[in-house]
């Protein structure tokens, strides 16, 4: 197996791209799929300051460490989510990262700064975790980048989790997500612009490029996430992809060409009209948003009457 | 187990209804289907008489007998395809069951009346064999329909034939076929009616009803449909269906529900305008028909000029 490009020995192949490449050739290859992206989709314009999510598994530290290798400045954020020994090795991962290298991590941690974490959240509201932390996720990474004064959010999102996103959407045609599922969702008052740089790369590249630079990831799922339905969508959108090489590229690149567009009406429609968090500030179509909701919920703050809401999730 | 209707003992489960049914209330339970998917999309009005596509597999034959059973005026269509041993065996079934019956059975055999056979045209055109075949079903089914004066061609697709249709749609953005996948295509000038009565009962379904009401059917795949991908689309979703019972179900209805509408204006736009072919009258966007082209094609006439395009398929 020869490397594409320099004809060297080659450490990996990609059957989608059908190419084998060597170390180096593969680094540049990662380099050039997210600069791609960013062009593409017009992530990134010369002079923004992106904040990096940075969980402390392959994709986050992998993108930090890509946007740095492209002199896009990025600084990184950490948030404690209270997930026992997963959250503390997952957090020394994101500050041994750092450190290392020498770039800026702020961490927030949930627990010391609003009084919950994401197990006494989800047993607070009775839901699957996963809906208590992503939606803390999105909230705290919005709001430390309004405060922060930050242009966009990077996520670590990849081709693997896109595609899985997206077929999970499909199959139940949740067509105001499907409007709302892209690459970039671009700033709005109260909202930092979204970017997924990944997008354009796999999981099995992520984690290659981590194992070929020497970044020391947390390589364990949460085992709080065990069950979740897109780890089953990932399975099988690898079976398809085992049978039709690209199948999974070309079915996340397909929809942002020519199928996003058809549920973009719906997806604005869907929105309805925002007014800022009486106890935070931000944008929300309820009269408390949900991140408070959550929070009051899993604090057992006693909540006004007036202010009180179904639960998250409802 | 017991059936959930009359409590007597239960002969098949149906997991994504949660029931159990004996033979009787089986059967009822698929007539109900077959009379629920007829309303509720609007298929077939009192008095119309419909032209069934049968093939002498399960699910053509069940749809027949299904019609018949709910006092519709069905008639049958065999196409001779030319495909070997499976054809001879096919039309067999057919015959057979339209005459244990006493219904009327119309065949039109492709090499006899118009020179070529499936085997044949693929070889001409240096395609899949099923691109020839479902091009020449489709224009003879509607030829035959508009000549002997149906209101609507009947075809025994399932709801597991549509929902591997539609996922193969969706993997490739396909959005001007996701626009006309529907359980009824409306008539048209020279165009008759297309209605899929079958929509709400699953290969499984099917397959059981003939064994349950003592239909011989033809059982094997067709050979030349070896490695078609819509038999690998039905694995993927199999396993969907083994996670989550009722996710094919969810998927389809989903679409026609929710996801189809989004379509629509594509769909049309794609349509361009048609005129009647020179040939055979057929309406057509192209000079010559598709059918007619590869007739032509597969039978090696001397095509005018003209009148001459890419092959089938480009």
């Amino acid at each position: 197996m020869k490397c594409r490009r320099c004809r060297g020995p080659a450490v990996i192949d990609i059957r989608r791209h059908n190419a084998a490449f060597c170390r180096d050739c593969f680094l540049r290859h990662c380099r050039e799929q997210v600069k791609r992206a960013i062009k593409d989709h017009e992530m990134i314009v010369p002079g923004d300051r992106v904040l990096v999510a940075v969980s402390g598994g392959k994709d986050s530290l992998a993108l930090w460490d890509l946007l740095a290798e492209l002199e896009i400045e990025a600084d990184g954020l950490y948030l404690g989510l209270g997930i026992g020994d997963y959250s503390d090795e997952s957090g020394r991962h994101a500050r041994d990262f750092a450190v290392a290298r020498g770039r800026r991590l702020i961490e927030v941690d949930l627990r010391e700064e609003y009084g919950f974490d994401v197990p006494v959240a989800a047993a607070a509201t009775r839901r699957a975790p996963c809906g208590a932390c992503g939606l803390s996720k999105r909230h705290l990474f919005n709001d430390v980048a309004l405060r922060e004064g930050y242009d966009a959010i990077a996520t670590g999102h990849n081709l693997d989790d896109e595609a899985a996103v997206l077929l999970g959407n499909v199959l139940r045609w949740e067509t105001g997500y499907l409007g709302r599922q892209a690459p970039v969702l671009p700033n709005a008052p109260g909202f930092v612009r979204k970017i997924k740089p990944l997008v354009r790369l796999g999981e099995r590249e992520m984690a290659a490029y981590c194992v070929l630079t020497g970044i020391d990831y947390q390589v364990d799922e949460c085992p709080m996430a065990q069950g979740n339905r897109h780890l089953g969508l990932k399975e099988v959108l690898d079976a398809l992809e085992e049978r039709s090489a690209g199948a999974k590229a070309a079915f996340l690149f397909g929809f942002y060409d020519r199928g996003r567009e058809h549920f973009l009406e719906e997806a604005a429609a869907e929105r309805g009209d925002l007014r800022p968090c009486p106890e935070c500030g931000s944008p929300t179509t309820s009269e408390l948003c949900a991140f408070c909701t959550l929070r009051d919920r899993a604090t057992g703050e006693n909540v006004p009457v007036h202010l009180r809401r179904a639960p998250v999730g409802d």
